[in-house]
């Protein structure tokens, strides 16, 4: 079995965390002068490994095997949110990168090619990267895209970054067995229960809603109580009786959210005549997602017939959950029960992550190792060193059991 | 009895619809070129009725009376919220000349001086123009107001204007009897109850609260249902509970209002970590109000022992009620009595005027006239007619009874 080379792996992750440094995470945003430094020096990384290193025009960067027999793609990416952690991403780098050397070097005609998608924490749009690599993205839409944050087109970030005009490589889906990648888990449920190692079965759909409710603007100190049709207020009731109801139906890992709740015209003095919310929705289950949609619905066609505003529910986004590879999570959990017997669980994933778009055209795997208090998308997201060696162990040898076919 | 003319009263009314006309409301914000005029016109008609008009440094008018005998004070604001209706102050203007006018008429010492305060609709302030007049507004707050909408001096306008320099005219408290006030409703009761005239009892006071909520901002799809602590979901809880509760002790005519709520960061895929609302409480019972912000304070406290989250609630402002005389409302009784026998009522002011100022200094009183649907601050605010005329025969009456002391 390849042995992984801790003092490297934890050396190259803490390299990373020195482009863009932020407390004891990274700032990191997409084509900011430190993200592309950082891929300069990881498509280094990827040449001293033997692969033949190539970032392409909208970023993403390939490493290619020379191995002639059997090969897995594996990856994720390098850019960070605002002010945020130092492993999201940059762990499921460079677990793919060290398996990529420790299969290598453990011989044999076997090899790993390492991807990194660009953008996949949306600051120019919604998994650009992975798109792109699955041809899954037109050029308009990079015609279009813009920094969320300052405006900035795609197109001038990639000309200032040097990436303009190349090729967008695309994946070649019969050179790889299939797709694996490796993440922090970003919830508490490995620390909680005492487990090391999670074995993706599936990343979560996700359903998003816009929640609108009209009612009728006036005086908050002329218009009674009886009078008043008071969208604010009809909104509220509407996510009390989700709050009670929701968890009748729901299933075990089933996580709802309202993200954002705006009231008009928002003045202490005035009853908001109109109010709207943003309300999502997220499970693997497509039963159970069905069965809380149409709960939604009714609720709020109750509350419009039971009260005195029109309430409308418009669906947003609805996605489809990502299964993994059964092929794939079996080598996962063979490898994980050799390292750290009985100490590891399948879950499904409750964010998004690039695998759910490779998931379309290869057989795809995903690995979690556990984060610290569950923090996430915040500069003090951590793991145990312990658990990253152990993580990068696990995950290069079900690669490798994966590539024994 | 003073007689007052329809066709006098209606002229002037609608001539000041045609300063700054919107839709069939009036878009006249304070120190306009719209509101300048009319304020032009408004002291010409003081001094076509015998009055001595004076401008003075803020934009306030009074129109004293040659009478030798008692006088009263009357007068509302002419300048209207913006793309509003034609009556909310015009009408405390025009009712106030039109008593002035028709008690003159009528003969004897008595007479009434009118006053128009200036931006009572919060344009640059709040009750600027009443405060200034009963001697509670200093210069530096001059100094100091700009325009809410665009920012413009309070001091450039005045110069624009051509007030700048002037002095600002001082109540003469001796001088007056007391204070009469007439406006529209702005609310339903009058009209559903088929009624003509509303006598105030008090102008209510209002209790406003920000109410904060800090939670922990996490991943909205990797942190399970029972580990939140989702700042927005206890907001909506503690509504619902303030939403169950508060009907259980109100008084008759108790009004709330949550106008605001924001989440933090108020994204669709992160659980808010803090919360805001701005609630507001209005009741002309102290011990209603005592009774409600002692449960706002319960509830909030019950919320944060039970759930994941800290509420806090501060107090940003509590008003104390004004209330009427008792004399003056008499008078008025009297008045709707006679020219509407049975089809008057007692009733609190749910909004602000500046009568609650003026009642710090003279007795005061208020009469309402029905406003049609109960509209108020839009363009298509209205009075019936036959109202407007019945309803300023009766104040004229009103004065006069008071007059006689």
């Amino acid at each position: 079995m390849p042995a992984i080379k801790p003092n490297r792996l934890l050396g190259d992750l803490y390299k990373l965390r020195t482009f863009g440094t932020y407390k004891t995470g990274v700032h990191r945003p997409t084509f900011s002068p430190e993200d592309i430094t950082a891929r300069q020096w990881f498509a280094g990384r990827l040449t001293e490994a033997g692969l033949v290193a190539t970032v392409d025009g909208i970023g993403n960067i390939l490493g290619k095997s020379p191995a002639t027999g059997r090969k897995m793609l594996s990856g994720s990416h390098l850019e960070s949110q605002n002010q945020a952690g130092w492993l999201d991403g940059a762990l499921g780098c460079i677990y793919a990168l060290e398996a990529a050397r420790a299969i290598h070097e453990a011989g044999g005609d076997n090899g790993v090619d390492v991807v990194v998608f660009v953008d996949e924490e949306g600051h120019y749009g919604s998994f650009l990267g992975s798109k792109s690599f699955t041809g899954l993205l037109q050029e308009d839409e990079i015609d279009n895209a813009r920094n969320r944050y300052d405006g900035t087109p795609m197109r001038d970030a990639l000309a200032r970054a040097g990436y303009a005009g190349r090729p967008r490589l695309q994946i070649e889906p019969e050179r790889y067995a299939g797709f694996f990648e490796a993440h922090i888990e970003q919830g508490d449920t490995l620390e909680s229960e005492k487990l090391r190692i999670g074995v993706v079965t599936a990343i979560v759909a996700i359903w998003q809603y816009g929640i609108t409710v009209t009612g009728e603007q006036n005086h908050a100190g002329t218009t009674s109580m009886m009078r008043r049709r008071d969208a604010g207020l009809e909104l509220v009731r509407l996510l009390s009786a989700i709050d009670k109801r929701f968890p009748e139906l729901d299933g075990p890992r089933t996580v709802w959210t309202t993200g954002r709740i705006g009231l008009e015209p928002g003045s202490h003095s005035i009853i908001p005549g109109r109010a709207e919310a943003l309300f999502q929705l997220r499970d693997a289950d497509p039963a159970v997602l069905d069965r809380l949609h149409a709960e939604l619905f009714k609720l709020a066609d109750d509350a419009t017939r039971a009260g005195p505003c029109k309430i409308e529910v418009n669906v947003i986004s609805q996605s489809t959950p990502a299964l993994m590879d059964e092929w794939l999570m079996t080598a996962l959990d063979t490898a994980a029960e050799r390292y750290a017997p009985g100490r590891h669980i399948r879950m499904p994933s409750g964010a998004g992550h690039d695998a759910q778009w490779l998931a379309r055209k290869l057989p795809a795997a995903m690995m979690f190792v556990p984060s610290i208090g569950g923090i996430s998308h915040h500069w003090s997201e951590n793991t145990s060193d312990e658990d990253l060696v152990l993580g990068a162990q696990v995950f290069t040898d079900g690669i490798a059991e994966a590539l024994k076919g």
